[in-house]
């Protein structure tokens, strides 16, 4: 007898997590003997343990495929993590309730590391109930720090938005700079990982071409010799772009986007490194700046999306299936890189104990020497990420993005808090 | 005998203001009997002061046409206005003494309101001094505050970038609202006016569809109401999305975005409306809030300019050129709308001298009683601005743009001061 599967979408979305959600949705319907409904949890893991289930036998053919299009979490996410198994068994329990009321044989968490974790400890869970599941993790962050892979779906969009910007902005600046403003900043999603930022490098090709100087958050912030950098830039190419992630950091360790040690400064926690670094600027080398924050513009680019970043998404959605149906358990589909030039990449799988919770950040090879910008290693592993076009189609010179029905399954349990 | 042309760019540059040079420069390669070489300023009025002059016939054909899909200014722009006739005579006589060296017969000044004022100085100063110049301006600006034009160019393709960013971002804070940020902030640009606010209005379509809540320049910030706004959407729908133009300001008369009447805030002059909203809803609602700042990305966005504006940006490059041929002085071609549905427009000519220096809000008929949203007569306004798609050639995954060869023209004059 074919069981039902839950899908759920987990952490900060991206522009492609429901072109994986569509991957899985298509492929189950291709395994009827296997899988029997799909069903997506509202807004991650709380709507499994709340039992809100979304039945995707009531959305069309249609807009199924439209997902691969549309970007957000079509079903809702969520920033919420289970607790320890020992001292927050009821919430297990109560999953595989939820799992058990409605026959689900086949759990697809879409998420990060931290995501990842969560998937691991429903696969042992459920092994230690006696409940049988089949738990697959399907990779996404745009922070593309996951464990296991090459890299993570939903990385190559936001990076292709972040090039794209970073090479518009300063043709603009450039434009401007001779009587007007000097400097510009783009400040990119990156707390823990600067690799947005360094997606950013990717807008300049030759010597002193924007961007002039990328701010890691691996590599700590000194002041003096930023500014120095920001000053010599202007002085030989007449202007100066700056990315900068949004995690970096000064020598102490202390976030820039919380910078506080002058009188100018008495804001606390607004987020901005970008602000505070133009504040700097203007009044150390008395230039007139401009800065932007992409914020969820950045991971919700769907109408700027990489194709090779699209087409991984699907594949990872579709490979877990696979995997799930091969009884594979506990595993995540990953995406594996088999050449450069010409990129080639295949899908491989990895256990998810071994990638949970652990974060992947940029390789010193991959940044030059004096901390500011990336290497030609740097630019192999990255170009190819966001090779390729793939626009959503348009109405009313707008991108016409799918919305669901969202038709909720009927709840066979009582309800349950998930703040207990 | 044929009289050069002088073609200059002026004041913030937009995604297509190299379109309206293409069809300038492709214009009048077709009347030789008229024009002779035509020549750009570089930096607009500062290089036709300086005699700083980019020699056009050195670039190639291919080159002048993908100008039409290169954001930023080619030429370089400026921030930087003649004085008065009367006590900047010399600068007035400096600009015939360059147009006299160059046999400048034509001159082409493309840029906003301010730019029409010494588009009509200089087209003055030529009759004053007997020397026989055709100056025509030409409208630019994303601000869309230009007079005498139904629209402005370069105001369609930010605006296709906003309405599209917004409608991206509400997915995305749409799936994180149940447990993490449930609201989001889109700073825009328009110090003065809130048309790209407005525009971001194109991303909802029906009821309670976000955004949610837009803040007009036109409009006095009124901070218990606002909030009241904001707590009641995110009741009834989850959530709130809100685009905010950064000139917004309070019943005083200050802008938000150098807000400073608490003591959270003791910062001046860093800009950012947002990061001053999102500070005042996460105290006073104790919700979790996202906020993006645009700032040059909005207009430097050429990867998805509107395909209206950019034949609208091409094509009064080309009636300028006709004008000035057609013995037009001192005059302006601008967008004459024929009809809403089907969107249809055609060229007229004005006359400089009534709309130099005049700015254009948007009226209230635009804006809905509360102050918050759009009309149905905004939308029949704004809906054909951003209709079509013009996409740019990719090459490496990122949008090729093109680089001049930037060769100058050979001085035949004194260097002059111009800040003398």
């Amino acid at each position: 007898m074919p069981k039902n599967a839950l899908y759920a979408q987990s952490g900060g979305v991206t522009a492609v997590i429901n072109a994986t959600a569509c991957g899985v949705i298509q492929a189950a319907a291709q395994h009827p003997a296997d899988i029997g409904q799909v069903f997506a949890a509202r807004d991650g893991i709380v709507g499994a343990l709340t039992e809100d289930l979304i039945d995707l036998a009531q959305e069309s053919a249609e807009t199924i495929a439209a997902l691969r299009h549309t970007p957000g979490g079509a079903f809702g996410s969520c920033r919420f993590d289970l607790g320890d198994i020992e001292s927050h068994r009821h919430q297990y329990e109560r999953l595989i309730e939820v799992f058990a009321a409605h026959d689900i044989g086949y759990f697809f968490y879409n998420g990060g590391g931290g995501s990842m974790l969560t998937a691991y400890k429903v696969s042992q869970i459920g092994d230690e109930l006696g409940y049988p599941l089949t738990t697959v993790g399907i990779p996404k962050t745009i922070d593309n720090d996951l464990a296991g892979t090459d890299c993570s779906p939903g990385f190559g969009s936001a990076a292709k938005w972040v090039a794209t910007s970073v090479r518009e902005a300063a043709l603009d600046v450039a434009s401007m700079a001779a009587t007007s403003t000097k400097v510009f900043i783009l400040e990119v999603m990156g707390r823990h990982g600067g690799w947005l930022a360094a997606a950013g490098g990717l807008a300049g090709e030759g010597p002193d071409e924007p961007p002039h100087i990328i701010l890691f958050a691996e590599r700590p912030f000194r002041q003096a010799d930023f500014l120095k950098r920001v000053r010599e830039t202007i002085e030989r190419v007449g202007y100066c772009v700056i990315v900068a992630a949004e995690g970096v950091k000064d020598e102490d360790g202390e976030f820039l986007s919380i910078m506080h040690d002058s009188d100018v400064y008495a804001w606390i926690q607004l987020g901005g490194a970008a602000p505070n670094l133009a504040e700097l600027i203007k009044r150390e080398l008395g230039v007139k700046v401009h800065w932007a924050v992409g914020d969820y513009l950045q991971r919700s680019a769907r109408h700027i999306a990489s194709r090779t970043d699209v087409e991984q998404a699907y594949a990872v959605g579709r490979a877990a299936v696979e995997a799930a149906i091969g009884e594979h358990h506990a595993v995540m589909p990953v995406i594996r890189r088999l050449s450069d030039t010409p990129y080639r990449w295949d899908i491989d799988l990895v256990q998810l104990a071994e990638v949970a919770d652990i974060e992947h950040f940029v390789p010193a090879a991959y940044i030059t020497e004096d901390g500011y910008g990336i290497t030609p290693a740097a630019r192999r592993y990255l170009q190819p990420l966001i090779e390729g076009e793939d626009y959503p189609p348009y109405r009313n010179g707008l991108p016409d993005y799918v919305r669901l029905r969202d038709v909720r399954v009927s709840r066979q349990l009582p309800p349950f808090d998930i703040e207990a």
